[in-house]
């Protein structure tokens, strides 16, 4: 019997995230290449321990910060997966001690910094941009690319072991067919770039890819020596729209109370806000804004989408619910939002968070 | 000296923030009514004696918790300005066992509920909507009003307070003669709701109003019992858009790591993402999408705006900074983000934020 949710919770349906889990590292078992999840979806050292089970023992963060929590939490293969930042050189010298340690340039200056400032050995990844335009050396730019694998090879105590990207510009476009045909573009460019490295540093250079919707699409991952997707632990209505998941793949939800009903306007307003949900919203129905869908919870799990009732607006503590002209709900009851980005609700929420069957 | 700033980290500049107190208090003053502040923007203990040392001696805030830590910062007569949530209400109880406590209702079920739950005696408010549509009755619904207020005042401990209303249609229009012609307009929709009541509960009926863009722009607070703004203490990018600030009175800002640059496109990467910023956008030049300014950052204070410098877009710990043809910045150094919304950036960031002369 679990304590009587008062206040915005998120909840994890355990046994549907270790479907998820299962899922993919069977198809990272069945492609012969090791599954680096991304953790700074669940951010939580408890559901890290699900993967380990499930024979993942290496793992992908986005901050220095999240990477001293699972080094303390027991992991020894870590990748920051975010573009180096140096200011940072210190705490990161200290966990290179302690584990493997990877991570990112797209830059001379930030490979230099790390040749100087960083004397325990690091594996650095070039992050290669394969056409998401945010960080990495564009794929098609041998000669960067080359000249940066030359600087961290020649720098001393740190290896190059590879090039990693992300095509989060998966995000953008919708069905298994769209992502599938992604997955293998990226892995071709990525190839492209490897071939063209000098060929003393190409033997040995892994290419390393990694978003929820293409690693969901593909039957196998051909082409690559790694995956890094995170997201799909929990999926969430973001994924749902472009296809990724179904409805019931998806593990977390936020439990919120209803504090007032306005019949007038067919709407409800629940403890649930941006500091709860995060500011992220999607498009409903391809046309108007919305935060999440808001459906029924009975203490154990949550009901079915039903698309006329879905989270309106947000501001700091309130969520609009819209309803229509039945209201199914009274103040102080619960119902349950399935958010638009579960990584952004989980790290609002670590502290309130709660694992159910 | 401070200690190097290595990832992102909200600065407040004291001085600025101080004057911003102090200029809403005096106005309070000299219009012979309590400022109760909002402490949702700021949630500091710290910055909140800066307010008891300006006079204040009665707070707003958003949620129970907030209360329960502002209690415990010695606080005694505290609004939870959102409709009550009936099932925190053995916390409620034992906060209006320590303090005059303020509660806001604007249904039966809850105000029942507080009746029959909530044994120490509260200050119950019914929460009006003067047009924002969000939460409260409708201001010229009288008959639930009236209802309301005798079920408040006939529950045996509690007391009814008055009524209270938050005009966040404010933050829709631009410019000081809108916002004041609105605070004008508030107060009016408010007295007549109070001129509807039964006249036994109409002598001791407060009116309580606040938001900063109306209470920023009118010279005297005219109409109205207490007001409760809260960002006016640090504002933000949203503030100035709508004319509610000058840039140099902004008292918050982000300080982030500068981690990429990209020439080709004319910009550059930052550790400061959706986790430090909020995913709140605003319109910029009344177009596109964007996340906040990008300032220099010399140490100790940040400089001016210039307007093509911006962060287009933010990630989880990414944002995307659009600089143009000259990109004055290289990895490793930092620069200020001005947020859009410096309530939501104080949330995500209270525990790294740090105050500047």
């Amino acid at each position: 019997m679990i304590k009587q949710i008062q206040a915005p919770t998120l909840v994890v349906l355990r046994s549907r995230a270790q479907q998820n889990i299962r899922r993919m590292t069977e198809k990272a078992g069945l492609s012969g290449i090791p599954l680096r999840p991304h953790f700074k979806t669940h951010q939580s050292v408890e559901i890290g321990e699900w993967f380990r089970k499930a024979g993942v023992n290496r793992i992908t963060v986005s901050s220095v910060s999240m990477a001293e929590k699972f080094a303390a939490g027991g992991w020894k293969d870590i990748t920051i997966a975010f573009p180096v930042n140096i200011l940072e050189a210190e705490r990161i010298d200290a966990l290179a001690g302690e584990l493997k340690l990877g991570v990112l340039v797209d830059n001379t200056v930030s490979a230099e910094a790390l040749n100087r400032l960083v004397a325990n050995p690091l594996s650095v990844w070039i992050k290669i941009d394969t056409g998401y335009n945010r960080a990495g050396v564009p794929w098609n730019n041998a000669g960067s690319i080359g000249k940066l694998a030359e600087l961290i090879a020649s720098g001393g105590s740190h290896s190059f072991a590879g090039l990693l990207t992300h095509a989060g510009q998966s995000y953008t476009v919708t069905g298994r067919d769209e992502h599938a045909r992604l997955f293998a573009l990226t892995a071709e460019r990525m190839q492209e770039a490897r071939a063209a490295l000098p060929p003393a540093l190409r033997g040995t250079c892994l290419i390393s890819v990694g978003d929820t919707p293409t690693c969901s699409a593909v039957d196998l991952f051909e082409g690559v020596d790694e995956v890094r997707p995170g997201n799909f632990v929990f999926f969430d209505l973001q994924q749902m729209l472009i296809g990724s998941c179904a409805q019931n793949e998806i593990a977390a939800a936020v439990i919120c109370p209803v504090v007032g009903v306005y019949p007038e306007r067919g709407e409800a307003i629940i403890y649930g806000g941006a500091v709860h949900l995060s500011k992220q919203a999607d498009k409903l129905d391809g046309e108007k804004s919305f935060h999440g869908y808001v459906v029924s919870w009975d203490g154990r799990s949550w009901g079915p989408v039903e698309p006329g009732h879905y989270l309106k607006s947000v501001s700091q503590e309130h969520g609009i619910v819209h309803y229509g002209p039945d209201i199914p709900v009274k103040p102080g009851d619960l119902v349950a939002v399935l958010p638009i980005h579960s990584c952004l609700a989980m790290n609002l929420l670590k502290k309130s968070s709660i694992i159910l069957e």
